[in-house]
């Protein structure tokens, strides 16, 4: 249960002096995941002075470099999975903390230049991932339509504004989008899922630690040592010994060899519970490598299920009585 | 060991009719990867009568219809990660199974009109997954030119070479695209991890399952009851138990809802293993579903390492055993 | 819920000549053990002509030589545990199989000879796990009394009746064996845990497995093949994969080394259940032995609690499902 | 290696005043467990003040009520397994802890009194698990002679010395107890198995652990929140996942139902090993309850082999990253 009217949780106080960046042009669903995270710690008024970028890797670039203070991209898709662009960027930064997550419905529109009709439209234009989500539509509505890609989905609907020798007379876009370029909505939700959602994530530089809430989530890569079955298996059971549990689980090549992997895991709880504690160690122990991106706020707010031996209590409880049997056993 | 002179494994006889498709336009690694496959059956004459699509889907498709016998695809990319387009249109399709696998190193060039200068280009056509792979030479070597997405490697070859309204004037594509289209070569080896591979797989419909040769690969697809970390370790520990190894796992999101995956794996051995044979019925009883993409030989023919408690002969001397026990317990 | 009129299981059928031999002398909680497994599968009238043996040791031996056909002796008691002579026993005779098991609720009396009063009492005869059971009424009613050991309870209270130059004045014993020799009890139920039972088995030579019931139990012995923690639990796991419940686990020396151990292990479930096959099989390619002591009903008809994932029917739809992908896969 | 002159171990310094006591009487393996324990802390003339009791109950009492300092019993038999009146007086007593451990080789005489033959040896008096190591050699010299307990070897070689009105004519007991009491060997070596060893430990109260030596051991007793097979495993797994191995795993019931078990255990190394206190601490909270019965060294000085993720270096490695990540995450 949230308060209505939003408090940042401590550690994301937002100043007016904040900045912010997105992965835009404006118009994307990252626009509006950041919009909806401004509204979440009561600083929606820092929405117009925030800055958008070309791609993932320049947004994450300015934060790296200090140019803006978070920057926000989407991590994970409902329907195409993980964002493998902001995975390999992070994994590729080492000074980069997730700090609060954002969920955000997606709805796709076809959008044209006003007067186009949809018998008109010979080609599309949009971001793969997007186009892979109204596939169904399309076969059903405009089956002789051919795909034309563009770096994202806002791109496709501000080029059709602004360009006049186009190889597409539509656009699939955010409603947002077709409504900050001008253009006209010739169809609405037609993704093939309902229910599809991206997350959207909000990284800042080191040192911002949100505090625990008890509805949390930790995100790490975990690189093994070989690549054996064995390996992925023994990191697991680590979070299973402590009743945690995984809430994402995306693999990602090392680019060292074929079948070299990471593993891009979200799990529930924060850094300052016990029991993550203690398997983050356990997994710096047994891994090759572990890299922490950080602990924050789960978007929905549910608390984390913990079993009775795996709560700080219980934690707690097992500290005393081993200390107990360092002096009286 | 193999034979220099190939002989097609039994199951994968290739006739004169035989028909072919692959990922196109000619000119992708794809096209290279049949032309690899055909050589290695002895069929290299088969090569001119293969027909390219413009699509994953559209090759899947035409295998499924019967239009053509087999059809090529890549589906993993020791850099990128798994072709989630690959790996979501064979889930989508009940009656199609892996028969082969091919694997072909990727060197890209950066190809032009003839009479281009590199200074001249101001943007770069490709396939999103070739751009990524090239990030780094084009950072320190063209650092002011943009990207332009296209559909493959070779379309942007293609397109660069045929049309004359174009919005880039580079393409990053096989050497081979830039010969089949007439480009000229500005660079070559400009792929940021040298060892890059990708791998393909040759598909074909039902009842042709090859036989078993000691250095197979067998492909699944996985999806758990629930989505809790339990369920993986689950399924993670039948391979565990018998001693097979994985050599690869992804993560695909089924769609449902954030959070919910299935697990695309590649592990050692062949269906008519007994210590496969009785992984996947352990795996059939526990998880939600299993798809069987097929058994198939290993394209580097590698023989499975095999634990002594997990060979034929011990599952045949445990089952003789058994029944024994059965008639004299 | 079993049928009040016993009726003998398949392949225990009772003839008037099956002869029983069990763990003596007259009076012991063996003998009222076999009493009740007569009544079970309704043949009290076999009482009489059962033949008591000095030691476990010889009622095994009888069985194995065919000198009867079937011999009772004890196997776990509730507070002192496996009877490891039994175990041993079993362990070293290759050919003898448990076919049912007899639960026996354990109450110990005082006994002594008539006119004795718990006054004069100085020593106290009885075997040494009965001793065990009884030391804090012992303790609390007749402190300055000595223990001396004898074979069986029974022979404390024969020897008793019998012998003039006896070192102890009281038997602690069956009241049975009270009766049965003709002594008079000065205490009764004089057992520190009420609800003491011990736990009996029935053992016949090869050939003579009895049908699955739904209720029943399998007994064996595993051996590892080297002496670590991993080991035991390979084998541990091959059980709990497969939902099988563990209801008793001893381990006992091999005597080769120590720290070198063998387990003996009651489980949930039949031979030819499908579970137990596989798991049985599973046990044969892992361990170094496995020792197979029989499937049986269980005492008390409780049938065992099978997860869906390990019914017969699962086992036989994963089979048919491989069958299956045999050919068309 | 250790030196050849004994150097009491930190926490084991005997003064003069340090009393002991043994499971006697005299001439007992106990006894001998002693003198070799004495000898190897630098004390052998404290031998000779050491007090006989006639039980192990006893003898732990006496330690429990301050009456000795430190008191020697049988644990382990390589032939016969746990000692059980041993392990059970030491779970129901809670301010006991083992402080060392000693190996004794264990060797039978058959002892008489002067003058008698073997042929006129119709009964044999010993401890029942002395008779269980020579059943072997009695079958094959004295087939006819029956067997009487007595309540030690010892015992029963001073009773045959002492008492005229015995129902035995030879001892089964250590030579030294034959030596101790005058009786004269008959036959030597007598035992089934020749590398046949009994542990003894070295009891005391609380407040003395030993201080680590790199070959340490440390016994628990651990009991269960259930009785199902994965409540063990779950138990068990815990040593797996930190590379400790179990030199000793006994399952002793409860005594409150059949099937309900504790299992005493004893592991390598000590209760300052990082991965040893992270062991202890996560079996308090996963199981029912812990019994720590202490660290103490290894009477073999084999140091314990310890992985490279379970060292202390390991567990300080990750202590140290994960302080970092609170300031620096």
């Amino acid at each position: 249960m949230r308060d209505p009217r939003p408090t940042p949780p401590e550690g994301q106080q937002v100043s007016n002096e904040t900045t912010y960046g997105y992965f835009g042009p404006r118009g994307t669903f990252t626009q509006a995941a950041l919009a909806a995270h401004l509204e979440s710690v009561g600083a929606a008024d820092r929405l117009d002075a925030s800055v958008p970028f070309a791609t993932v890797t320049a947004v994450l670039d300015a934060v790296q470099a200090g140019e803006i203070d978070l920057g926000v991209v989407p991590i994970e898709n409902s329907v195409e999975g993980g964002v493998s662009a902001t995975l390999d960027a992070l994994n590729a930064r080492d000074e980069l903390y997730i700090r609060a997550e954002v969920l955000v419905p997606i709805t796709f529109v076809l959008a044209a230049r006003p007067g186009t009709t949809l018998e008109s439209v010979r080609a599309v234009g949009s971001h793969s991932h997007a186009w892979a989500q109204v596939r169904g539509w399309m076969e059903a509505n405009l089956p002789a339509a051919h795909y034309v890609p563009t770096l994202s989905t806002a791109a496709a609907a501000e080029d059709l504004s602004g360009l006049d020798d186009l190889t597409y007379q539509a656009a699939v876009c955010a409603r947002m989008a077709a409504d900050t370029f001008g253009l006209e909505v010739l169809a609405s939700d037609i993704g093939d899922n309902a229910s599809a959602v991206t997350r959207f994530v909000v990284v800042s530089g080191p040192g911002h630690l949100p505090a625990a809430t008890g509805a949390d989530k930790t995100t790490i890569m975990l690189f093994q040592h070989d690549d054996h079955a064995g390996g992925l298996l023994e990191m697991l059971e680590q979070f299973a010994a402590r009743g945690i549990n995984m809430t994402r689980l995306e693999s990602r090549p090392t680019g060292a060899a074929m079948g070299s992997y990471g593993f891009s895991i979200d799990f529930e709880g924060h850094l300052d519970d016990a029991r993550v504690a203690e398997t983050l160690m356990s997994l710096h122990r047994v891994a090759a490598r572990v890299r922490f991106f950080g602990s924050y706020p789960r978007a929905d707010a549910r608390p984390a299920e913990v079993v009775p031996s795996a709560s700080d209590e219980s934690f707690a409880d097992a500290r005393d009585w081993l200390e107990q049997l360092r002096t009286q056993g």
